[in-house]
């Protein structure tokens, strides 16, 4: 579903990308777009289940300026996914697999790495670089 | 309907707006794109009543280097609105309410408060707040 | 001077590129940044003489939302310009060549351009290209 | 001071924008641009205090992949602020009055709306309005 | 077909576009966008004719960080294309006409301009000047 | 130095990035942007060592339609750079080690993974894991 804002200022818009996760989006996410009247406005886009559409179409009503979405049903292709936990020098990590026809490939939990990085004041790719060193 | 380009320059593009605006799309918008060979693209996004497919596509084949577009069908919610005046410090605004589901917000309309800024010498800002102090 | 706006809607935005120009600055437009708290945020850059700064900006403060504007003085180098015009299958067409170190190239003046294309109804794509077989 | 980053991925180094404002950045954004390569990078920007230049350019340093930043030194015209609160049918909300040269602009502040909306389940425009009527 | 890509970084995604198009994708592209967590993402889009999708989806999988796209089938029209060549003053250059419900418009092929181009050490407008005053 | 180019295709600004670096360009890239006249412009943005202003500004003057370029010289922190082989399940890499103020961290080169990658038909992810692997 995709709405273009052109009346409601970035503050108060981007509380609208948590607030669609928490509510049930599968994802959310803006598009700097550039609409008549020089306006470099923002076109709100969210993956929903079909069943989501009239809940979250009415939340976006509420809480944005919108008065219009526009919607389609997509298809999508989705990896197979497993997890697994990995000791590193940071600490044990969440570990994502995911499988495709044959294809299989790894990569660290975004949240475990986060909260590594902080506790050990290190950066980000430090505690990426220590997980696929213990793969 | 959509359709990149990639061999127009910016000071061509820019009159497509007004003009497929005019000849009555819904709505028209560029979005950046970044396309093969460092290009830094647009893509033309164009939403119009079915009926309209065919003649907006002629005019964007005529008007611009594009010679392919991609379309499909979307479907829309929008919420129903209701017009009226109200009488501000810098004259007379229109003012719009939307209403779905029970949901209802109010806003001014945007050529009202252009005008007025402009004969008032204030900003828009100023327009919109003395029209929210008016409702 | 640049100014990043996260507090005011595309639509109020919009109309501060004429309003800039008109009153005396050499360009303005926006680009789209990324501000904390997941805005899509809006940068207004604005270039002008060293003379126009203080008045441009309250120009700025008064009609927008920013509070605060950075600046600095540039440099530039500019090609030398001159005139002329040009019988075109279209009408009369005002073309400008730049020079600089021996480099000299010659474009179609835009507005003369959109004025024919509209007059002919034809793309300003075919009105550039009568230009240069015309020249 | 500036850095053009093409070798970190987005999830990595979203949470810069925190940390920089954390450890006292004035203000810091992304800009989305296009490198080399055919590569969708970022180019991140942050405002500071001239004392900070050293310490918050080895938090970069340490933080991200870049290698290299860029800097100047930058003036900047700031409207002088007070605030005041003031009683809305959504509780009591802080107040910013900006002004300069004779300008006078009152707003709301984010994070008092931003609860508000939370607290009483209704849009942040909703709020915003609300203080405009209690101007 | 289009997947969000946060957790991969630019210098990797770069060699996509080529890859994807050598390996029979219509057009490839880049659209910056902004996701949750204040990250600075991508949508990889992939336009393709429909036999292409369950290979490409693969290629997709393989050789990004991507485990999810999602996909519909599009229609498109398409100008009707026809070539020939035209001498000027910077060698032969091959030219396209493209024609639709009686539209008829022709431009230069960018290989070829590139090409002469390089080995005239002018700019490509030079090269499509030229070619225009040939036509 | 930096120039707003809102005459010229996509199709001719792509291949100005490989050409200014290979005239000696210490970086070159567009940042998208929105010019007056709803036009989709694009800024280009060079970054030099002072020495060739001149040479580069004629170079951007004759090969693209822009007749004016903005400069100003900035200060940059680098951090010291050495470089070692590892050696990998896919084959030999260079590893870049950058060190600043007792920060230290490690990278592999794009140029040597993408090799790797093309030759072993694997992802660049998987190439880089594996560097990671082998420190
Ligand atoms: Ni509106
Ligand atoms: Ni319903
Ligand atoms: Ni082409
Ligand atoms: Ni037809
Ligand atoms: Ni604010
Ligand atoms: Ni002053
Ligand atoms: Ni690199
Ligand atoms: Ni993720
Ligand atoms: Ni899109
Ligand atoms: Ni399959
Ligand atoms: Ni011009
Ligand atoms: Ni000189």
């Amino acid at each position: 579903m995709a709405a273009n804002i052109d009346d409601q200022s970035p503050e108060t818009l981007g509380p609208m990308i948590d607030l669609l996760m928490e509510k049930g989006a599968l994802d959310a996410y803006f598009t700097p777009i550039q609409m008549k009247k020089n306006r470099p406005a923002i076109e709100l886009t969210v993956l929903m289940a079909p069943q989501d559409l009239d809940r979250l179409t009415a939340l976006i009503f509420k809480m944005t300026t919108t008065i219009g979405v526009w919607f389609q049903f997509l298809d999508r292709f989705v990896m197979a996914r497993s997890f697994r936990r990995v000791m590193t020098k940071y600490g044990v990590i969440k570990v994502k697999t995911a499988k495709f026809h044959g294809i299989e490939k790894t990569s660290p939990e975004f949240e475990d790495c986060l909260k590594a990085a902080r506790k050990y004041q290190v950066s980000l790719q430090d505690v990426y670089q220590a997980v696929y060193q213990s793969l």
